[in-house]
């Protein structure tokens, strides 16, 4: 068999793999003399020793073979390295490929850029141990283990051009994420995405342990990739001559696969799903690292997974196998006398944008394009009086993004992602004008399914979440769309994106992306059906613990507070931006200009539900929430009955972060007009979409915090009635009315006929569900007549903020 | 071929069947005229229609050939149904089998019960849709998808005669936790553990759209399930008569498979992993329903997922559609004239604990048995003056744990879960009693790995959560030890189990189990060397959000408090417990009788460290976790040598909870007592381990609120020093020195050289480990010197309390 690479370029690959090798040790270990020119000694290494070395070499291996592909090919290639705790590899390539030094000017390719290549590494004021979004050429974080394949996937849809090379760890693969995440292949159109090649590097060891994919028999590792729908392709050994041949052998084949897979679907009419090609890189873990230490088994061993020997400054045995492990690369072929890579190995890397390092796909925001936006004021719910009409705001909301998918068709870059709920979230109509993504096999009856569909609907939020993140990161705009309850599946996935953009913020290489938008719907309140397990609206607590700068979250009490929101995120950028909005039917209050200036201000006064005018409240209600501000709404309309001489102020609450001082976070409302909005010593009955604690975290620096009484979700529910949902929390209007009852003043004492009534509502209530198995006519048909006031019902307050 | 079953037994558990379906539909929709004794009406039917078929029929069929296995074997065996929302399906079983009865008699087996069975379901005050604590027989909620097979495997761990039956649907296969689960098959023992038997039920569709797995070609699908390393058998038709053999056949097969599997392990001197059986069931979503409503498919498609159709209230049409459904089953063979089943009906359930619902497995806490626990004070690490001597904490808990072990390994009730990193957070002492499970390939240098390993390490925290939810549900114990970061990728995970636990507090058949217990270790003080991807204390955040009653968090400063917190959880029952402990060599405060005392207090006043005795303190310094303890203390020496005359208290909080009023957790301090401790108006500096925000949101309504200044992680982090870690978040010795000269009336003025000394060493810092990559000796080698005070070191205040 004739070789694919003659001896010189096998000796080529080899030198330069050596050449990443050497720096990626130079980097975990050397503080000085990084080019061995005097014995080592352990003054010349770093005090503490931080870093992974187990996986490197495999990835220099890769990220060698892969340099190679794109040159013979002129391949549009970029990789995501899933260990990325791995760093030093991708740092290593970066700096061979000359686009560290590009970026980083001052870690030059000399003998000086390359000390501060090694000091840097993991050191205070340096660069991380893990890839991150200082790493040139990367889109994912070396943090928590999972969502590479998926990442690489969101990376391809509707980049045709693009080959996405992913490395998985066989550590990785055990996760639940990255496990299912190889069916992304059933939703991937070969016609119009891109491909993802994926690499299983089977490294043998975790951190303490051997993996399970690495000890199975192969043919079971082989039944398991056809099983997952790929063509697995295994490359495995440790003699790197030979390894060096078969890695660029299979690469070839595996490439000319995906051109002949590409091509066939490209001039056929229909899409039959390919087995893509896949690798399993066997290899042993630290690869080219002493094979003992101490008399134990590092090399192909879990021993070698970050450090294979510390002590150094104690151990002298240790430095001379440190120096003796870095000169078995041979530096002195390798780099010139000034430190600098030999022109060979310069040479070897491709150029410009064809680098791994420097593909643009890898820094999406240079990419980005802005959506073309439909006005979102054509899509107005007509209100004529507050509550006078119904709607579903979701559904409103799907009118609007089925004319931004439209708008956008043309430029594919918008997506949008559900774990089978798009419809239950009532965005159907948005399947008007694409489809769901499919590539899988479909029978007659099938509903809206098609290879380029731009609805990503798979059962897992996981792959929603890593689709999406991947398909940002590139430069592209998405929406996801999820039950309230479950997105608590990825709160750790959202955890590593909103800390990637707060990294970021502060690089200024990296280019803004398009925001990472939630709709969560299928709320807590309108769980009554499902029960208990579905009720859980904590992830708005998940969310505003990361950086103030990143999250937003928005509770818009109707369809055109929506609208006005659902722009507002589609336009931002770098940012996490969560909506919590109902899919029911549910009274509407504000016409589309006075939603503008409501959600602009973020929160405000209702004037036309409030009866303060030119006084001072008795009493503030306010609502953050769609059910919770119809509950306030009713409320006090039943005080109105009672009480009509008691002034009532309703605050409405759209931006959540607004209630938070501007010195914790930058939309916040500045501490005067928080004291003009509820005041500093009235009464304050906040009725929460969420956990009632929130607010109190969010308001307890405020003047007015010790007047606030929050009522919100505090974990009780089960299958029953929308309303009796908000009774066995305290949230109903009857509850929320006796707050205000027993808060006021003096109240409670001349009202004490009203709390009698309103406790005999309960009861009624109780047992006319009990009895009927729904809400009583008296709330479930419950129409706001409300008083119109002086003004009207034309304004808000909103804008005097 | 000779059938497996006769004509009449073919015929019974058709019956039986029907039987389950009928139950099943009168279930969703029947409010009146259970028996159908009169033509049906709209009035007979509820007004609210909630449940799901879709799923139904199949778990039926599934529930009814179990029952003919389990007769036929005379099997101990429960079910896991992963489509819990086919609730219906496990209540109408249970009905049939006469466990309903027993356990609520008034939902007896006659028309008058099966009235309440059919009204009850999804009824205001009746039960939930879903499977839940309330269903007999069941250990998993029909909420959230993908933990059926963790859940199935946690059970048969130690439990070598039970055969866990686990019925996965198509659309929770989707999800990342379910499709890593297959490969439990690694870790279960066939000689000392249990079977797992997975039924995948190929229902065909989700919500709105088919299903992954029923959309690839068979052979894909059986190479899937080889891969995954079973022997997949294939069960597909919708000819009942035709299904019944072939079901039964097949079960009579896999049954065989599982005790020759077993027979071998049990027989032999060596364990090698077999090829367990699975079982692929496909049949049509809602298999048996009205193939079309309104000229639309219903039957085979995703439109019977939940009801089949609705408006009955509306449409006679439907009504009439719905009676021949139902008449479709011919209740009249099914039910005397009385309501009751049939006799031959009631014969076909298996008898009394061998009735799928009534296994006691099902109902873990009623095999519960406690564990035999070694004294903890046994492990005392032995202090003489506070922080004169130095330990690992999470390593002398794991000396505890090696013999709780070891004192348990007869018993067999006893397991730790870790996703890889059980020697990572110190508890390697247990692997001198027990072994890491593995029944995968073995090779001669491996460390600790054995089929019947204790350990059970896979690297997927849901893996870990699942098995040890499904060990803790069949009444045994266990400890899970991870990463602090890490630990949100089950958030929702431990949503589910806590909300399981808040409702069997409720149910008095359902026996109380033993606790949930994390170890979370490697916490985000001590993620200075993998960086910001790995700091995040916000787990606790989430836990607190759950009912009071079932959660605890501690947070012990030191060794011997760990181990009075881990005696503690293990002692404890139907909670969730959240230790937070790190895992690095740190200074120890207090001896055993010391920690005992302070910890049964949840928090208390350290005398030693308090210069306020007899008099009102200036100061509060709070602390709470390990580095916040050490940072507080440092300061504490630092303003000694600045203002001795300054009077300092120092309080250590280990129970969160503890600060809580009693009025929102049942562990809350009392107002009086809180006071008492705090003060009401002298400044109170917190140093915290999480986010700063949760100590104001358990503390908001406690009269010294305003006084109070909180320092946590506010995500500022990457790869740096253990000492920058807390200079990066203002929780060092400096910042904590500083903020109490700033917040102490008068002191600022006073001590301006100390804030400038305190200054100019931060800028030291930053300029030390710049130059040097560690800490400055003067932080890292730090010792408290204190100053014993007139009681010495030898009590805490925390009995006062």
């Amino acid at each position: 068999m004739n070789n694919v690479l003659s001896d010189n370029e096998n000796a080529l690959i080899d030198a330069y793999w050596r050449a990443a090798n050497y720096l990626s040790v130079g980097q975990i270990y050397l503080y000085e003399n990084p080019l061995l020119r005097r014995p080592l000694r352990k003054e010349d290494i770093k005090p503490r020793l931080l870093g992974h070395w187990g996986t490197t070499p495999g990835l220099n291996f890769i990220y060698a073979h892969l340099d190679r592909l794109i040159k013979k090919l002129d391949l549009d290639m970029f990789c995501i390295t899933g260990p990325g705790h791995g760093g030093p590899a991708l740092i290593a390539n970066a700096y061979l490929e000359g686009t560290y030094s590009e970026i980083y000017p001052n870690v030059s390719l000399d003998e000086e850029g390359m000390k501060r290549l090694f000091t840097q590494f993991s050191f205070p004021g340096g660069i991380p141990s893990h890839a991150s979004p200082e790493t040139p050429g990367s889109i994912h974080e070396g943090g928590e283990l999972g969502y590479a394949l998926s990442h690489a996937y969101g990376a391809a849809f509707d980049n045709p051009d693009l080959i996405v090379a992913c490395i998985v760890g066989d550590g990785e693969a055990e996760t639940g994420a990255l496990a299912t995440s190889w069916h992304s292949n059933k939703f991937l159109n070969p016609a119009t995405d891109g491909a993802v090649l994926p690499i299983l590097h089977l490294n043998g060891y975790k951190i303490a342990s051997p993996t399970v994919l690495a000890r199975i028999p192969k043919q079971e590792l082989e039944q398991l990739f056809r099983g997952y729908g790929y063509t697995p392709y295994f490359v495995e050994g440790d003699d790197p001559r030979r390894m060096h041949e078969l890695m660029a052998a299979t690469l070839d084949r595996v490439a000319a696969d995906i051109r002949r897979i590409q091509a066939e679907a490209r001039s056929s009419a229909s899409i039959r799903r390919p087995a893509w090609p896949m690798i399993v890189l066997k290899t042993p873990k630290g690869w080219t690292c002493p094979k003992e230490v101490d008399g134990k088994r590092v090399e192909d061993y879990w021993r070698s997974h970050q450090v294979p020997m510390g002590e150094m400054q104690k151990n002298p045995e240790h430095v001379r196998l440190l120096e003796a492990w870095m000169r078995s690369y041979r530096p002195d072929e390798l780099f010139e006398e000034s430190g600098r890579p030999r022109r060979e190995l310069l040479a070897f890397a491709p150029e410009g944008n064809r680098r791994l390092s420097a593909n643009p796909h890898a820094n999406g925001g240079a990419l980005l394009r802005d959506l073309k936006l439909p006005d979102f004021r054509d899509y107005a719910v007509e209100v004529g009086q507050p509550g006078a009409v119904t709607a579903e705001a979701t559904r409103e909301m799907g009118k609007f993004l089925r004319d931004v998918m439209k708008c956008n068709l043309e430029a594919r870059n918008f997506r949008l992602f559900s774990p089978d709920e798009n419809n239950s979230n009532r965005w159907q109509n948005v399947l008007e004008v694409t489809n769901r993504a499919w590539v899988a096999e479909t029978l007659p009856w099938d509903d809206h399914l098609a290879p380029d569909g731009r609805v990503m609907e798979m059962l897992s939020e996981h792959q929603c979440q890593g689709w999406l993140e991947g398909y940002l990161l590139t430069g592209r705009h998405g929406f996801f769309s999820c039950y309230e309850a479950f997105i608590h599946i990825v709160d750790s996935m959202f955890n590593q994106h909103a800390k990637w953009l707060k990294v970021c913020n502060g690089i200024e290489w990296r280019r803004p992306i398009a925001s990472l938008n939630y709709l969560l719907s299928s709320h807590v309140w309108r769980q009554d059906h499902n029960g208990f397990s579905h009720q859980d609206p904590g992830f708005i607590d998940h969310v505003v613990n990361k950086k103030a700068e990143v999250v937003r979250v928005y509770l818009p009490p109707d369809a055109n507070c929506l609208l006005w929101v659902t722009d507002q995120c589609l336009r931002s950028r770098n940012k996490v931006n969560v909506i919590v909005a109902g899919k029911q039917p549910a009274p509407q209050w504000l016409t589309m200009e006075q939603a503008i200036k409501h959600c602009a201000g973020g929160l405000g006064i209702w004037e036309w539900a409030s009866n303060d005018q030119g006084c001072a409240p008795d009493v503030v209600m306010a609502c953050c929430g769609d059910v919770p501000t119809m509950e306030t709404l009713a409320a006090v309309e039943l005080l109105r009955r009672f009480k009509p001489e008691l002034k009532i102020r309703v605050v409405n609450v759209v931006d959540l972060m607004s209630l938070q001082p501007p010195s914790e976070h930058p939309g916040g409302l500045s501490d005067n007009d928080f004291d003009v909005l509820f005041t500093t010593d009235r009464p304050i009955i906040f009725a929460f979409h969420g956990y009632p604690w929130l607010i109190h975290r969010l308001t307890y620096r405020r003047h007015g915090h010790d007047n606030l009484h929050v009522r919100g979700y505090k974990e009780e529910g089960t299958t029953s009635t929308p309303f009796d949902m908000c009774v066995m929390n305290d949230l109903d209007r009857f509850h929320l009315a006796e707050d205000v009852i027993d808060r006021v003043p003096g109240l409670a004492v001349r009202a004490a006929y009203a709390k009698q009534e309103i406790r005999d509502k309960l009861i009624e209530h109780r047992e006319y569900i009990r009895r009927h198995g729904d809400d009583m006519p008296e709330v479930k048909n419950w129409v706001w007549k409300g008083q119109a006031t002086s003004q009207g019902a034309s304004s808000t307050e909103a804008d005097n903020l």
